[in-house]
């Protein structure tokens, strides 16, 4: 079996966004020469997502809303965790939404995707460097 | 190591259903002859789920209308992504919720599942085929 | 390739807590002799959840009540599932929030977390025995 580990640093300037980090994962894909296994991709951080959709524009600002709704980031106050100091609960509330981790197969040596799917990162509390974890094991 | 894919091939004529596919894992997983290693299951597609939980109609219903709720398909309007001519955007939501992967584990060659554990593929945006990505890793 | 899987069982005395498992899945792994390699820890049940936050109290007080907000318990008659005799229909809800499991990069022998990672089992319809499987494969 072999096996490779390496670590993306994120670097998001505003507090939210999505970043594709499809081409970085490829990259390890193809270092790792393994032909047929998995990778996992996971944010390292928890108030961040790795998760898998569409790169369309209009379908990030409707997630950005939505999540907003779900999970609102102000009054602040309204979140115990914010007690400690922080403001970022509702970050903690909206990765769970998106998820930590996704597991793609890896088959012929490459991301074995369907015709739309691509791997992001999405930051709900950015301003500052996180790491996103990307592991592939096979053959 | 062994490894083995296969994709299914779904086609739900509604919009949106929850289908069993359990069956179709099993005999993947017996046919890799792995006995000891880990089973990825996917939608392909970015507009349906693949989840674990209770295969029992009640439940189902309740999801469909709990997601309609969080994510609700009408008016189309108020997505942005719609705007490029789809009228899907509240499925690419629908899907984050419910999941796009599961990873079960093979344990003596079958799906090493609690006493309720059923796999479903969730379709939040039908009328035409999709793929699902069974993947068995092990040995 | 090695392979290890254990079982480990939860007793929630409430309806809904979170618990920290992290040192029993380290446990796992460092029994497991796995250098490179994933995890796997899933719920069993599908009113459970395994997922990956902070060990902050307050967090989980957020948690618990956004939870309520987004699947209420009651009242019980507003789902299907529980026209079985069930009462148990938001557990089934709450847990594709949180979700079923998590995969996790096992690296040098040791979990490969990030400086807050911390594994949770999320009950949502305790006062019952339930089982988490953590499987370990690898090198």
């Amino acid at each position: 079996m072999k096996s490779t580990t390496e670590y993306l640093w994120m670097h998001v300037p505003e507090r939210r966004a999505f970043v594709n980090i499809t081409p970085e994962v490829e990259r390890v894909v193809q270092a790792s020469g393994v032909r047929e296994g998995l990778v996992l991709v996971n944010a390292m951080h928890i108030s961040a997502s790795v998760f898998i959709n569409d790169d369309e524009r209009g379908l990030h600002h409707d997630y950005d809303e939505w999540l907003e709704k779900l999970a609102p980031h102000a009054p602040t106050s309204r979140y115990r965790h914010n007690d400690t100091g922080e403001d970022n609960a509702d970050a903690h509330l909206k990765r769970q939404v998106m998820g930590r981790e996704v597991v793609v197969a890896v088959t012929k040596g490459a991301l074995d995707f369907g015709p739309w799917e691509q791997i992001f990162y999405g930051e709900f509390d950015g301003r500052r460097r996180k790491r996103v974890l990307v592991k592939v094991i096979g053959e």
